[in-house]
């Protein structure tokens, strides 16, 4: 029995009918949306209409799961799990009907919720999260109900914010951005950050940091009309919550089962629910391992949730897999701006006690010879004395993003700085400067590591 | 002293400048073409036009070398080492004058040069090699007195053949590309080499397999006028070699100086040539160890000599560094048409004794849904038994040729494929699939490992 019918719980479902045929093992798996097995990363590309269709989002409707024996039940949340009967109690959201089912072996694919700061005002009709498909539609209704020329309000400046800032620039509307923090997209340092903040400025999306949300305005109808900061009111025909997501585990907590610091649920390398035999977690609801930190973090990323599905369904049908951990990689764009991230952030590195030199250097996409060579800013951070690379973040234009890959493979095997100016990487000039700014940022850090002894 | 003034020999005068001064270093670097410090890669995009100016391949010229006092003298050629008296004979190509020069410290960087095949006419005006900046600006010559329109025959189809295809089809010439080989691009293997072929078919580049030169055919003003192989005579306006080089190593040869089975230098992990104190050896003139098939080999890429020259000049110059070997990564592009492959082919795997299984799988650069999404193919090859990735190629679009870095990080690290398919890659829908097609390969690659037991 499958909970959630998204990345993680059908790709669980998927992977599981691979080892063992309907006569072996019967699925269900509820999901309370309408839909399952959908890219929820894709839904800021829809929302901004560089993917036309919703259906196009769609990995396998509910028939094609159904074809292969999986019983996916759209429509139907899950409101209680009794783990003492192994049984959860389900409701059919169309009719209201509920019903116990039993299980086996239960996996648990219950998502993320988008965090809505408890601020007045912020479950007024005209705020959007945008975390399921449904929330896409109600955003796309919203939007077209405004039409172009509209003001829109994103909360928040991180992943979602930033890529939602884009989309809702793509739909024509001027688009503000209030940011908590210090600079856009905290999961970068702040000097990082400050490059993205510049480059948003160069789009035409106002960025206001230090803007916490003290209130939703709602007009006569109750829609809401304007955002509240301390400082300030920004009128908005809608507003989309960026504000990042937390676990969605209640359910799992209200049953008693393990969850971490950041809320998510706790499992074991075989993305076994720790303690419990027959329940499996994977997706946006648990607390993965960061190899660089040793500590337990809620990493939300639908390719993370697809690898735990994987090995949940390996698991589950008899076969054998195991999630060793994230490194922490994250790779995202506003319009032509390039963004990615790796590893620890200084404070990050600072929390579980290591020290740490950071160098920064600026180099280009390709040679700079070559045209479009496209500038890029390389920030690399290296344990003092041992050298060991710990994180790198990278902002620029096109070809800057997916170079995080090199790091993120030398921070899994544990590399050096020293060991990394040799790697062998590939290089022609439409491809690279003769060394690749991963290089030319690991050089640099080698003499940090060095002068800092 | 330095001979050869290029990548790896001035790379290493810089480096050795930075840790010795003027006072306790002189340097004197030879260099037998009018330019010093050049990018010889650029060459083919310079011809092609998308590099509008010679200088601009020109990193650092013989006047700024002379300002950080490195003597860089071109249009001098050394034409005899005397080990025993510890001095290079050279000869000012312009006055034809000899001269005795004494070193403490020897750097032979003599980089490579065209294979020519040994056929009549194959030394005629009108047939180009592409080495270095003198012979790229003698071709634009040829290709400005033919003007466009012309037909060129391009004799190789390697990294070097089909990057002159893409240039001459740029500068309007109906290119033939003659391949002596099975499929071009026999760095890959000929299943993905056949990729190749076919994206050069539809690019309008003629491309002609099993087509060894027997000979090239003059007019009646001794220039080349046509190519002959053992079954047609294909008529040109230019000829251009794109056979592949040769290290240069003509005047260690002898000297009595220590070179492999590829002709190139000997050198252990500081660049030292084998046996000799004062004598280091980098660049296209050297042999490399390969990492994963254990064997030396003649890897000649600008990336890799500037890290030779690095290494050297930190020695020279009485610091510290090694080489410690490549992966054998390369990139290269015909048009929009992206290649690349690191590690062994299948023909490497078996000349070492290694037992292999190889994966091909189909996938895109971004997600399935997202515009533009390029199509990619990616071969992998993994031990039989331990599963350790031994090699992977990729053809395909825009996005597809620098994935292979992760390939690359990852067979430095010495990972199998099963510890690959939980790697964390930087994932977003403009940027990847759920699962990169580096990841999906490695995936089938775990499956085949198991299949073959």
């Amino acid at each position: 029995m499958v909970v959630g019918g998204d990345a993680a719980g059908m790709s669980a479902a998927s992977q599981a009918r691979r080892f063992k045929g309907p006569d072996e093992l019967e699925i269900v798996a509820f999901e309370r949306g309408h839909f399952g097995s959908y890219s929820a990363c894709g839904i800021p590309y829809w929302v901004g209409g560089q993917v036309g269709e919703r259906a196009e989002l769609i990995a396998r409707t509910p028939a094609e799961h159904r074809e292969r024996a999986i019983d996916l039940r759209t429509r139907t949340e899950v409101t209680e799990i009794d783990l003492a009967g192994g049984r959860v109690l389900s409701r059919d959201l169309e009719s209201g009907a509920e019903e116990w089912t039993g299980y086996d072996k239960l996996v648990l694919a219950t998502g993320a919720r988008p965090v809505r700061p408890p601020v007045p005002g912020i479950d007024a009709p005209g705020v959007y999260g945008v975390q399921t498909l449904d929330d896409g539609q109600a955003l796309l209704d919203g939007l077209s109900a405004v039409g172009g020329g509209g003001r829109a309000v994103v909360v928040g400046a991180g992943y979602i914010g930033v890529e939602m800032a884009e989309a809702l620039l793509n739909r024509g509307f001027a688009v503000t951005v209030l940011n908590r923090g210090e600079q856009p997209m905290s999961t970068l340092d702040p000097d990082m950050g400050r490059l993205v903040h510049t480059a948003m400025d160069g789009l035409g999306i106002v960025t206001v940091n230090g803007a916490g949300v003290t209130g939703v305005r709602t007009g006569a109808d109750g829609r809401a009309v304007a955002v509240a900061t301390r400082d300030a009111e920004y009128p908005a025909d809608v507003v989309v919550l960026g504000t990042g997501v937390e676990p969605e585990t209640g359910l799992a907590r209200a049953a008693g089962l393990p969850l971490g610091v950041y809320g998510g649920l706790l499992t074991d390398l075989s993305m076994r629910v720790r303690g419990r035999e027959e329940i499996w977690a994977g997706g946006d609801c648990v607390e993965v391992l960061d190899l660089v930190s040793g500590r337990e973090r809620h990493v939300p990323l639908g390719t993370h949730a697809n690898k735990h599905g994987q090995v949940i369904g390996a698991n589950v049908g008899g076969g054998y897999g195991t999630f060793p951990g994230v490194v922490g990689t994250a790779v995202s764009k506003v319009c032509d701006l390039e963004i990615a991230r790796t590893g620890l952030r200084e404070r990050d590195a600072a929390e579980v006690g290591l020290r740490y030199v950071t160098v920064t250097i600026e180099s280009t996409s390709r040679a700079g010879y070559y045209p479009s060579a496209a500038p890029m800013t390389v920030k690399m951070l290296a344990e003092r004395r041992t050298g060991r690379l710990l994180g790198v973040q990278i902002v620029g234009r096109e070809g800057a993003a997916k170079r995080v890959d090199v790091a993120a493979v030398a921070l899994t095997a544990g590399m050096t700085v020293e060991a990394m100016t040799a790697l062998d990487l590939g290089y022609a000039p439409p491809f690279s400067p003769v060394w690749d700014p991963v290089l030319v940022a690991a050089r640099k850090a080698v003499s940090a590591v060095r002068a800092a002894g």
